[in-house]
């Protein structure tokens, strides 16, 4: 298969060096020095016990490219719709367009560029963080979906084969709202933490104070998930699921800590403030998330005063 | 009069200093380093407009001193009776006890040492910290008001006096358990949130997002200091109260905020803690007093494995 990744960060680089092991696979950036670090030393990978190196190809600018089969979209939520109005020469009538982006409301965007029978939406636990050298981080892995807002997954059964034969293992969802949730409890009651203390994954499972807060949290996106889903989540089959995937994940560092570290701005509003915009179309308060969310944006512009000051 | 000072930290060296311009003032700390600084070199207090130097005794162990009239605890909370309890020597039957500590309780310890008659509660708005070159930064003024759980004033009028005419301007107050809570208002709403965010205070006010956490704190506090106290606080009136010191200490830093910058644990518990628990005591809701101190928390055990790994 054809595929173009838009945004080559930690989780496009990750899944373009592994889909290059079958499929001819293209990073699409805008930034020029990630580009050419790319092009000249391909993107190694730090595993448990070992480091490999893969070569998908890297540009800036697609022209000349292909109509792709599949477009996976990973740049940050705000550049999601500039980054596929630059590249919409990759686009053809049968192109699947995929966003494994945090949080909700992706579809939107994406419906804009190609129908809905070719807007699918994906989650994966699979993290990963960029090395100082610029090689990748894969913190921990676990379940990938895909799925259709149709529930029409046959369609797709193609794209999880090509997935899982590279080493991602994927599932299409026919409910693949309520995955978005159970991904969204994660970042939103896990991931947004990290963030906000400045800690890797593993913390917020062994600290019990840190421990306490995403347990607050997750009770409170599951109101608001059954709420929007009717799927019926259970806080403790939730907190469970997470404090899992956080033992599996120990070391790894999710973005939004990153972002603040760095200080870049993070996608709170798409994880934890989805969460809070969702409460207020139910009438659910979350005071917890909406503590998060102040919190971290009170972080960005204190950070936005020392590198800008 | 003859004065101690338990601690030598930012405010007791601050209050030692300026009483010491007509009174005999002995600061008294455990850190032998700190107590040889001052010494040395005397308290220097670092002002908008000037820096000037006082030269108060320092002694780590106040053997063979006489009794004092006036023994100020400013230690951190969880070392009040131990302090006390080394410095037993220096309480007559006629020596006053008065802790300016930050946060709730402190009566009952103090209450060990002396009469309820000479255990003063006090509250100052007067904020500091240490320089680098252990001087003092005076981040800004304010009222201090000292008073007796009888509310009997007049026996305490010259203690405020003599502060007043070191240029501490103090009042007596009836019903100091409400100003103590005035004080609590700004601590829980604002202070804990320079520690969290490891900003000066001016940013919580100037900071859109600061700003609202700070008032939705403060909405929490005032609702549990009605319940304790019956003062009848209003929301809006203490909101404004603490955007106005805000602005008048713009530059100051507070002690949470270079406790947990410097690793240590901090006094959370004896502040947004005490808020948590008068709370509990009452079946008041504080999900965003919960939130700070669960995060502050966190803080401190992820400062404790970098600092201790």
């Amino acid at each position: 298969m054809q595929i173009a990744i838009l945004g080559a960060g930690a989780m496009g680089s990750l899944f373009g060096a592994y889909l290059s092991q079958n499929n001819h696979v293209c990073l699409i950036d805008v930034n020029e020095k990630r580009v050419d670090d790319l092009k000249r030393k391909g993107v190694s990978i730090t595993e448990k016990d070992q480091v490999r190196t893969f070569h998908p190809d890297a540009v800036c600018d697609s022209t000349g490219m292909p109509v792709a089969d599949v477009i996976v979209v990973f740049v940050k939520a705000m550049f999601t719709e500039q980054a596929l109005e630059t590249n919409r020469r990759l686009i053809g009538p049968d192109t699947y367009l995929i966003s494994f982006q945090n949080g909700a409301g992706h579809q939107e965007k994406l419906g804009k560029f190609a129908d809905a029978e070719h807007v699918v939406l994906g989650t994966t636990q699979h993290n990963s963080s960029i090395l100082p050298d610029g090689g990748i981080n894969h913190g921990g892995g676990g379940h990938t979906f895909i799925g259709l807002q149709s529930g029409n997954c046959e369609k797709i059964q193609h794209i999880a084969d090509a997935f899982t034969a590279c080493g991602i293992e994927t599932q299409t969802a026919q409910n693949i709202g309520a995955k978005i949730w159970e991904k969204l409890f994660v970042n939103t009651a896990a991931s947004s933490l990290t963030g906000l203390l400045q800690v890797p994954l593993g913390f917020i499972e062994e600290d019990v104070h840190a421990c306490s807060l995403m347990e607050k949290l997750a009770q409170e996106a599951v109101l608001v998930a059954n709420a929007e889903t009717g799927a019926g989540f259970q806080a403790e089959k939730v907190i469970a699921d997470i404090k899992t995937l956080l033992r599996n994940a120990k070391g790894g560092y999710t973005s939004i800590y990153a972002d603040l570290r760095d200080g870049r701005h993070s996608e709170v509003d798409t994880i934890s403030g989805a969460v809070v915009a969702a409460a207020r179309r139910h009438g659910i308060q979350v005071p917890f998330h909406e503590a998060v969310v102040a919190t971290i944006h009170a972080m960005e512009d204190r950070n936005d005063n020392i590198h800008r000051p």
